[in-house]
């Protein structure tokens, strides 16, 4: 009998060993592979280990591991012009059939003879009747199809691929990296909230209800017996610039810990996150590599990284991320 | 050698069986204690089992197991007046010695005069004059401790109670029991999203990003070169009635597919879980214990349960929980 408990004991311990080597294994897996090994890296991988050191000083509980990521620019592509700025346009193009009037009344007369220069220099009134046609005045689940269903057949100019898959590697292996060490992820975009969780899920593994963004408001109401969301034409909530900050209140109620942005529109998201009492990271995707993906930075409307946030960003020490010199590779 | 590793399986076999009789013992424990063994136990248990079998035809993935519970009157006490109610009298009374000028203006007159008649007759316009100078112009950290400390001290006046032990004993095995079951819980209250959140987490387990409530607007703006969100005087979204569809919609993006309400401000909420196409449960609190607690339904101002709630209840077949039948214990 006590042979048996010892032999017992041996084995049980060998299974231990076993398990161990495997999480020791797990562990030395470098979690960043498409980051080069820079500052930044190092930066990302040392924040991750202290915040989940139980025994360290800068221990964060699991439910307080909030991070919070831009989307446009920060997680996928965002030029020549927004993603869903070119949903909107060729949105536009589809429904033309059903109004002639729209070849001489502007602003869709722009779109439908592709004048450029008049697209760039829409108003804001423009802008929102734009979105009143594309976006509203059919439910939410409706919505949401058109989306799923544009974003399977459309594809980015000059790279010739879906959207979708000009998402950024090294950012995707930073979801999962965090993922594995039980942070909870939020999209935090300036962009339509419902336009995101059309492709959240699939693309980020980052689910509907972990999407804040800009929303228009909607009504309950009946179409039959039926309950049906419908989607009015007009503006609810604006996440962007001081908005991000106050919307990641609204749907969080917690300081993040950790914030990736891009832009101006990022820069209160990255302050509210830097004056959290618990050990915090703020980073800022430059795009800076005109060969693999764009650079453009204070000139650009789109994306626009102005001097005043690269100067706050260095004076801050945030992180300012070189995609040409810190990414290895760029798209999936 | 070979004998070895026959008695190793035969130990992994016995490991095995050792965990999975401690697992049977869990699942054989009854969940729901503070129960009755009434239909409706039954009915709850019934769609937890079915929505998380995996071999049967009801089962639901994780990440859509939405469960959305109401708060006055589903897991805590409403009576005689909604808690945050009290509260904001409670606050006007403390504030009233800075300002002399309330002892002759309405509404604040009525308060410091506890004229009930009058009190019960405040106008919208009262209402939201009120909430103003006790919910607004402070930071959201500001207003959380205040909520915080009031409530450490608040009784309600007839159970001589702290209001956050007067929560509802079956309904946090409710939670408890969701939790097991790898649901997502949401509070969706049309009491405000702040004060909820300032006691949900160590009162309900359930924590401030999972709130979904009323709430007036914020200001993200500067003390010195700290960042503060500061609570405006000014209505941002009410979470009642058709209200909490729409905030289900806008706060998860999916619907719920089991919710828990008590009155009016629940239908929709309700209406909305129903049309969800994976299985469903809905149920309403119906407080019918004046013994025990409370009994009031269509004629009640606080937490109306309309005879036309009641009959779309029977109707569409929810579950309508007798608190004096179906309760075996009330308050922890």
């Amino acid at each position: 009998m006590k042979r048996n408990f010892v032999f017992i004991q041996l084995i049980s311990f060998g299974i231990a060993s076993l398990l161990m080597s495997f999480a020791h294994a797990a562990d030395s897996k470098d979690p960043l592979p498409s980051w080069n090994d820079t500052d930044i890296k190092r930066n990302i991988i040392k924040f991750v280990t202290d915040v989940t050191d139980k025994t360290g000083k800068h221990f964060v509980d699991p439910e307080d591991r909030i991070a919070t990521i831009d989307n446009d620019g920060t997680l996928w592509i965002e030029k020549p012009i927004y993603t869903q700025g070119v949903f909107m346009l060729d949105r536009i193009k589809k429904l033309a059939p059903e109004h002639p009037e729209w070849k001489t009344e502007e602003p869709y007369s722009y779109i439908l003879d592709d004048d450029i220069k008049a697209l760039t220099n829409l108003t804001v009134q423009d802008i929102e009747r734009l979105i009143a046609v594309t976006h509203s005045r059919m439910s939410v689940d409706q919505f949401n199809k058109i989306v799923k269903i544009w974003l399977k057949k459309a594809k980015n100019p000059q790279f010739d691929r879906p959207y979708t898959e000009l998402i950024y590697l090294p950012m995707i292996e930073v979801i999962n990296y965090l993922y594995d060490n039980d942070f909870k992820i939020y999209i935090v975009t300036g962009g339509g909230q419902d336009f995101v969780r059309a492709f959240s899920e699939n693309t980020y593994k980052i689910p509907p209800e972990n999407i804040i963004g800009s929303s228009i408001k909607t009504e309950y109401t009946y179409q039959g017996s039926k309950p049906i969301l419908i989607k009015l034409p007009e503006l609810f909530l604006v996440s962007d610039k001081k908005g991000k900050a106050e919307a990641i209140n609204l749907f969080i109620g917690k300081k993040p810990i950790i914030a990736f942005g891009n832009s101006d529109g990022d820069r209160e998201m990255l302050e509210w996150t830097e004056s959290n009492k618990e050990r915090h990271l703020m980073l800022l995707v430059h795009h800076d590599d005109a060969k693999r993906e764009y650079a453009y930075g204070p000139e650009s409307k789109v994306g626009t990284f102005s001097n005043a946030l690269m100067a706050e960003a260095r004076s801050h020490k945030w992180n300012v991320i070189s995609m040409k010199h810190d990414w290895k590779t760029i798209f999936p």
